[in-house]
């Protein structure tokens, strides 16, 4: 059995046709479920719909309760890419013990034909099932551990740190 | 790095607009790749591009051969669905010691919107990374040894075998 | 006010991931009108679910009939491109007078993404509201009078008689 | 022969992944005629790439500089729906006589996938064949005349004024 907890980001976003804005309503988790034919046993919740460039510690707090209090010990967490890694060391930093926790995220907004979200959806069910106990952070197709990750802001690409 | 060895399904179907009929040409493999902004070392290879209802034992062994003769320890395979455990067997019988193999799929092609292709890509090029040396069937966001699974006809779905 | 008067087609196919196969279910205009933000007046009418090729002098009459029973008279016919101009020969043989009556279809089913399914519905609606009554072809971002007009088979288009 | 003026509007918009803001860079009208399968001879030209609400009138006046130059007598501008209808009132003060002018838009960028950009484009191309002289906006299926529409900012359908 597997969380997925959402918490927003990009992956989320829609667009406000009347405004021209991004924003969010509900997730597009359960409709990507669908469309990947997942027949995993999965629960989701969502703990914020945000971007994750307004996470602030109380919210990241809020995100590390939540994968504390669930029973499950592998747990899915959609997130905004900007600050995916900052969450990711203050999961790791909770000590979690026996937990396996995923972080993924997309550049483009499912809803917009062109994104990468159902690949990195795909992908991050799979490593969560079954890499050991442990923070990471799953995109690109590859998956990294929490300590050893960072965002390259000129190509968007997450990269193995030195 | 990993080989992906591509053989046709439902997958890589088209719909020629002349004819009204499905059919074969490229791979889109690269192109779900670039949607999914994959950094992986991936070297893809057609090894065929057929209906997996038309491959009979001599197309299998050609998998079988191609497979035996990669360099990579990691191989995808995509394949059709209907006869994807007949070829997973074909694989396991070869005794391909130290590889990881995966077989993946779709149940509607990639071309046609609502395919669970690039879930299912995103879901076994992750596993193949990180299961130990097997032959294995990634689909419905879940992995199966080729010896514990049957695809369920009526519903179109994988699963476990008793 | 208009009334589309839906009969099948490539237009309206779906994918039948069990099967493979192409068949039909609803029509997707009702779709189709809200991706497109419609605001006319329809009354949207289904005579049948067939492919054109299979359409037979018996059901070319029921679209007839169909189209001399309606109270409107602006009229957008769906239809099957194979024989579309078959059925635009029929109609104008009955002479419904006063009447403005479109046919449209499409090369590759709407659900298929890569559809000209919406471009011409836009355009066929477009056309039945301000063109004299008659009968009409409107593909390819054209219209054509059915006595003048005939599908190139080799390119798919449709194209003006000498 | 028709003249396809671009001018950016939400049509055009592109998601920029780097930063998660929209901007242009080149029309998608040819990939969208292309989609169509158009078989109109058609000429595009791009006047500019801009929000509508940064159109000034020195803007608007080089599309009416635009639209008085052109040899053709149809023509179809693509156009931010903010204030498509001042640009459609700029057409009509100068007296363009012989010409049809069709204005157009989106409410969703082409790109996004759940665009009415497609439809709207298939209509526009077909009223400005047929419509006689004059300047009209071609939006929710329907055209309206340039002094007898307006925009409901409430629900973002353009409707004829009383």
């Amino acid at each position: 059995m597997i969380r997925i907890l959402v918490t927003g980001g990009t992956f989320d976003k829609k667009y406000d046709e009347l405004t021209g804005r991004l924003f969010f309503r509900e997730t597009h988790v359960p409709e990507m479920l669908r469309l990947g034919r997942s027949r995993l046993d999965v629960t989701i919740e969502t703990a914020m719909m945000i971007d994750s460039l307004d996470l602030d510690d109380e919210g990241r707090q809020a995100i590390v309760a939540k994968c504390a209090g669930a029973p499950e010990r592998a747990i899915l967490v959609t997130h905004g890419t900007d600050t995916m890694v900052e969450t990711a060391r203050a999961l790791a930093a909770a000590s979690l013990d026996g937990k396996t926790i995923v972080l993924t995220g997309a550049m483009v907004p499912y809803a917009f034909g062109s994104s990468d979200g159902l690949f990195n959806l795909g992908s991050a069910l799979s490593f969560v099932q079954v890499l050991p106990p442990g923070v990471y952070i799953a995109m690109n197709g590859r998956h990294f551990r929490w300590d050893a990750v960072q965002k390259n802001r000129a190509t968007g690409a997450f990269e193995a740190t030195a």
